[in-house]
């Protein structure tokens, strides 16, 4: 069995819904294969303030927005749909394969986004899939450390901004970072950097100092952690660990089918967003050269729909150049 | 005198204030110039659908909440200051131009947009500004005309992706080109002349014709079409006239200061946006390969800002390629 469709889209966070809105209201018959729910990374964000046009507003709000705009032009949405393999059909078209069902369609749009990146440490594992004490995201579990003490790791705007986020809740609250400074914008790291200095903060910031291992009985009770100048260890008692260190693309059912770059981000071209497969493109995070940020995605979204229909027009504009680009280097 | 700046952002219009927000969120010093109102060409639009995650606002309204984000992170927004020239500096900074003022800046993001080329025939003005059936963007409008009349001028490319956009909503559109035959590629010409030819299509095409006037009370009523060859005039009844005769960048002021196209579209690299001119980014509908999306715009804007601080970091960092691209024809 399978059913025909102009356009498939692979994930349903911002990149998928604003390649669905546009796909949709171009009047092209549009999937959208969503393993778990609508939203992505994004629908744990509680609080958004740098999408221009909306001064603030909550993920899961944001998400509900973009759905109901996609679907009211049509767009047909399936959720706890994982996609597993892409194939190309001798006529052009492309099978979609998600569990059981199979899809054929004229074009697609990859969007499956990024996940955790892990710490790799013992313990992670085991006290994360238990609900143990160790978590990937401080908007959705922060509340179930009032009044713990928890350790933060990482040193990016996430990792800030989530840190911060604990401080409302956790009694006290460690970040460890392995750098000397940290990678986040300079606005963030100096209020996380002032809110440490309050008095009675209970707020500490430890540089140059990485995860060895998380311990406990049943549940997280301490964090090994490692000086990386003198090398010395400390098991320093916590009953939560969260770990904000990046992203790592969805995109290991790609492996062998679209060009993957050694980190494992979807080749293309920046412009277009065209793979090395004709009529596959590539949206959002899993993309190299991607920006990573949620209007970003969005637009990539909206760029790989628009030029969806110009590959319908014209297969053979797959292979032309950008005209009148600059090349890095070249000038 | 001169003022001095982290960044000076180019135009208030959707780029330019997305790249304000992410710039002075950053705590750098930002300026943006505008040379009217904030707002750039959206905020003549009257109802947007299309930009994921607002079901629908006006121009206006949507350009003010992006004001207020921006200034709220401190960015200083000038209106009525039109810049004339930009110049590098000998210690890598640039020099911005403006009526009698000179601001010096360690980065500049130009967003200046582009304007819809006019016919410049009576009625098109006041039907547009008051968004009653005057439009020059089919993948915009086209759903508004659900079921009505409409008639689309020009011979291009988009003219004819427009007209065949607007053939699925519309109950008849009439696509009148002053020439014996079109401008476009023969393959979209081709198809839309088939289109027209079929039994019963909603699709009309007049060669050889011109618009004179466009007519109606309060709204648009008809267009009075000449045909240049017998120089007879006809009025013609429709609900809307989509003009579809190519855009204009708004880039005169930067000839000989920035590498443009033919077109006058600003040369870059499509991934991070930069010029030939190091610290000169290009971001929204004045550079090339733009998608003329508001959505697209805004991410432009956004990656700027982002780059911007990579810039900062590291100057050398201009002339390394995009790793990880596909070359488009080198697949």
């Amino acid at each position: 069995m399978s059913e025909n469709y102009d356009c498939i889209i692979i994930g349903a966070g911002p990149a998928g819904l604003g390649a669905a809105l546009y796909a949709s209201r171009d009047r092209l018959k549009t999937l959208v294969l969503e393993r778990f729910l609508p939203g992505g990374q994004i629908s744990t964000t509680d609080r958004i303030e740098n999408y221009p046009g909306i001064e603030r507003i909550d993920g899961p709000g944001l998400i509900e927005q973009m759905q109901t705009q996609a679907s009211g032009f049509g767009a047909e949405i399936k959720t706890g749909c994982e996609v597993t393999k892409l194939h190309k059909l001798k006529n052009g078209h492309l099978a979609v394969y998600c569990d059981r069902d199979k899809f054929v369609t004229r074009g697609v749009i990859v969007a499956p986004g990024s996940s955790y990146r892990k710490l790799g440490v013992p313990g992670e594992e085991q006290f994360h899939s238990a609900g143990a004490g160790v978590s990937y995201c401080g908007t959705c579990d922060a509340p179930f450390f009032k009044g713990k003490s928890v350790v933060a790791v990482g040193g990016g705007n996430t990792a800030i901004e989530e840190t911060l986020h604990l401080t409302k809740f956790a009694e006290k609250v460690t970040l460890i970072h392995r750098r000397d400074e940290f990678r986040a914008t300079r606005v963030l790291a100096e209020q996380l950097l002032e809110r440490a200095s309050e008095p009675n903060s209970n707020l500490i910031v430890k540089f140059s100092t990485v995860a060895v291992a998380i311990k406990g009985e049943g549940k997280v009770q301490s964090i090994i952690l490692k000086d990386v100048k003198s090398g010395k260890e400390e098991n320093y008692p916590c009953d939560g660990v969260f770990i904000f260190i990046g992203m790592v693309p969805n995109t290991g059912f790609l492996k062998g089918f679209l060009e993957l770059s050694k980190a494992g981000f979807i080749k293309c071209d920046c412009a277009y967003l065209r793979t090395n497969v004709p009529g596959v493109f590539a949206a959002g995070d899993c993309r190299v050269g991607a920006a990573m940020q949620l209007s970003t995605a969005v637009a990539d979204g909206v760029i790989a729909a628009i030029m969806l229909k110009q590959y319908f027009r014209d297969p053979n504009w797959w292979n032309e150049p950008v005209s009148d680009l600059l090349q890095p280097g070249g000038w």
